[in-house]
């Protein structure tokens, strides 16, 4: 059990090797905010998203908080596809951002050769991707956004573990998270001169990075691209792949992107360095930092 | 059928002469924030308040777009009031909120006398209360507010009607919002120098003004008081008691405070005058003016 803001949360352990942020009572109004954003994404008809939040209202009696975030954030997009025949809600936008982060890219790779600390610059992008969220309702800018964070101090900085992590490791694990920041995961991928396999989930869910969004981002220049085999935003072990499962247990280093990530991963005991910004006061507070600070760690520590 | 930030709204006529403003879609993730809100001041017993969740989350099925945001308010606080066995969750708060309040009763009272618009700065100071409001998770600081509001434009300004309405009115219907704004309505009760009946809530709902509240803001002093005969945070006509449908249906003027009031009564054909602070974009979009903007609004405009 551990208060925070006056609140009581409960923590389970799943397995030995794995436990996972739960869902906080804050989470369950910011599901219901998620339903409607996407639901008008989908589709103009007000009275059928009104019947999307009546299923995900309906839905949350029977959401343990012992689960995670990305459990309802299955239901929740697999309920808006289900109901609008939509199956991308937001494939323009993914789309967009992916040419956008592609036009800066050539001067981020410059960035990089011309840093004093090519892996930390390169660790820098790569966060700053992270601003691309249309799960946050929050508006951005990707270029002033990743100004500010390339000048921005790390609130958790594991640099030292994640140099010699990186030193020794055969294979790499990097788990995707939003259409567009792959394009500055690969600068990353490339600074770390490692063998990667990169992670995308099966399906479109939110604007996170699908097999076609990886492909559309150059990945398969810098890494073998495989699939959770889930469409959760988060990666849940239960729901993922065979090969996934295989590639998780084995990898000597993962690198996870991004809140949903996280947020089912936070205390898995395996090399998993977290990078993300922390877009909401649940995460931050999780993480012992401030909103919108950024984030290198170590999940063993 | 009116479109509104790219979202179709539903407006059913009630009655002939009461067409209220109805919920829109972003209210339903507000109505568990403030489940989730007060739940907390009520208790501190999460696992109760994520049965609380629950319980609203199953309501939002049943609960029509043509209902009012305050007739889900009154389901919302009624299923707190009986999970928890406590009936006013925000007594402490109303009365320290008064009791501030109260201390500045006697500089706004010479500011009233002191100025050259002595009706037009008590109206202010009626709506500068109005930043009162415990339902919006919003922050507050009264003398600061006040300060900014008494020197603030009015988005919407029906004054010339306020004050000829008032110029041959006999009886006056006040409806009161929140406990320590009580305080400033009596310097506009005061200031208008009529008869006055405050009507109050029959229930203990967010923070707002109870029989006992009025009491201790000192309405007596300057009017009667009833109560409206329910527990809802608003006036919806059909749930109140038969004193408080005489009494709107024959009063001369209706002066109507905040935003509880105006989502049932937005559209009434009465001699209403709305006094508010647009504390949420739902309601600025409604009226036509931004967030944050103050209005003094004729309902028969």
């Amino acid at each position: 059990m551990l208060h925070l803001f006056g609140a009581t949360v409960f923590w389970l352990i799943l397995s030995s090797d794995n436990i996972a942020m739960r869902t906080y009572l804050d989470c369950i109004p910011c599901f219901m905010k998620q339903t409607l954003a996407t639901g008008r994404v989908a589709t103009s008809d007000e009275l059928l998203i009104k019947k999307m939040l009546d299923v995900i209202g309906n839905k949350i009696a029977s959401f343990s908080v012992e689960s995670t975030p990305p459990e309802m954030g299955k239901i929740i997009y697999r309920t808006i596809r289900e109901m609008t025949g939509n199956n991308d809600p937001y494939k323009n936008q993914k789309a967009i951002h992916i040419a956008q982060a592609l036009k800066l890219y050539d001067s981020l790779q410059e960035h990089v050769n011309t840093s004093d600390n090519k892996l930390l610059t390169a660790i820098r992008i790569a966060i700053a991707g992270n601003v691309i969220d249309l799960g946050m309702s929050k508006p951005f800018d990707m270029e002033q956004d990743l100004l500010t964070i390339l000048g921005q101090p790390l609130a958790i900085c594991h640099l030292d573990a994640f140099k010699s992590t990186l030193a020794t490791a055969k294979s790499i694990l990097y788990l995707g998270d939003n259409s567009g920041e792959s394009v500055f995961d690969k600068i990353l991928i490339e600074a770390m001169q490692k063998p990667v396999t990169y992670v995308v989930r099966e399906h479109p869910v939110i604007n996170d990075v699908t097999m076609e969004d990886a492909l559309a981002s150059g990945i398969q220049e810098v890494a073998s691209i495989i699939s959770s085999g889930s469409d959760a935003p988060g990666i849940l072990l239960n729901d993922c792949s065979d090969e996934f499962s295989h590639a998780f247990e084995n990898a000597d280093m993962i690198i996870s992107k991004g809140q949903g990530n996280y947020e089912t991963l936070s205390e898995a005991k395996r090399p998993v360095f977290f990078l993300l910004k922390a877009k909401c006061h649940v995460i931050a507070h999780h993480l012992g930092v401030n909103e919108n600070d950024i984030v290198l760690k170590d999940a063993r520590v």
